[in-house]
């Protein structure tokens, strides 16, 4: 880490993100549950997110997931101290069960290895991708994606997607 | 059509759906611009929906396109006369460019054939799949998916998505 900033000091960069630029994630109630700069699992409680079966809308799913997603790389790469722009380029959901509470999506960071790929292409082209996982389980006591405990609980979605940062215009 | 519904009066109930069932919409402002029995056009102004580059927010691109193959199974299980459970099962997106104004989903009805199919199918299992497309465009003038003139406007943003329908707990 280029920073001296805590895990909770980074995630709260990520609230003030939400707060200022994306409004829907306020009408949605999304949140940091937490970061510890392995997991970030983001929140977001199910009333304004409700559909007809009072389960968990499907696009507020995709939401939750794909900025679980955004919000690692973002947190990466504020821990870094890059400054650039940062975009998803696809995203892909599966719905396997539905959510019938609180939406909780987890990300797990890439491997050290991988970010140190990714940091090392985007210095030398001014851009790089990346691809990051997020699963939400109808379970409040999950905090971490666990392949190992699938056969036990397997996660309501699975969420796949690409993220691209380029070097900011600025 | 087992109904004598007109087009215009089968997306009202579309329309009446959004806001009884699903909150977000509303927030979106996620609105029906246009069903003639083949295409249906989800639209939703930019403002609400905005992110930190004055685009369109993914999420929001997701929702408006999910719901707009959402809406054509709904119209075209309506038009049938067919009361059942509709879900969405899985979703893929791919952002080629920003949205930079009014988000547009543009959904094509499933063939004659493949409608046929998929109801004989829930008629005799109780429950039956689809996939349906849709497509985003950069500009308020397209009308239908063209792939023709793909070389001329392309899709900002293209997406594909499994729906189930289910026999009606009811």
């Amino acid at each position: 880490m280029n920073t001296q900033l805590s895990p909770e000091q980074i995630s709260e960069k990520l609230k003030s993100f939400f707060v200022e630029h994306l409004p829907i994630t306020q009408f949605m109630g999304l949140e940091v549950e937490s970061y510890d700069g392995e997991a970030l699992i983001l929140t977001a409680p199910l009333e304004p997110n409700i559909n007809d079966k009072q389960t968990a809308f499907g696009g507020s799913l995709y939401n939750t997931a794909v900025m679980a997603c955004w919000g690692m790389v973002y947190l990466k790469t504020q821990e870094k101290g890059i400054d650039c722009n940062q975009v998803v380029t696809e995203g892909s959901m599966k719905y396997n069960a539905p959510v019938d509470g609180r939406i909780r999506a987890i990300c797990h960071a890439p491997s050290e290895e991988e970010l140190v790929g990714f940091f090392e292409h985007f210095e030398r082209k001014g851009k790089a991708r990346i691809s990051l996982e997020a699963a939400i389980y109808n379970d409040t006591s999950v905090m971490k994606i666990d392949p190992q405990s699938e056969p036990k609980i397997k996660p309501s979605v699975k969420f796949s997607g690409q993220y691209a940062i380029l070097k900011s215009q600025k």
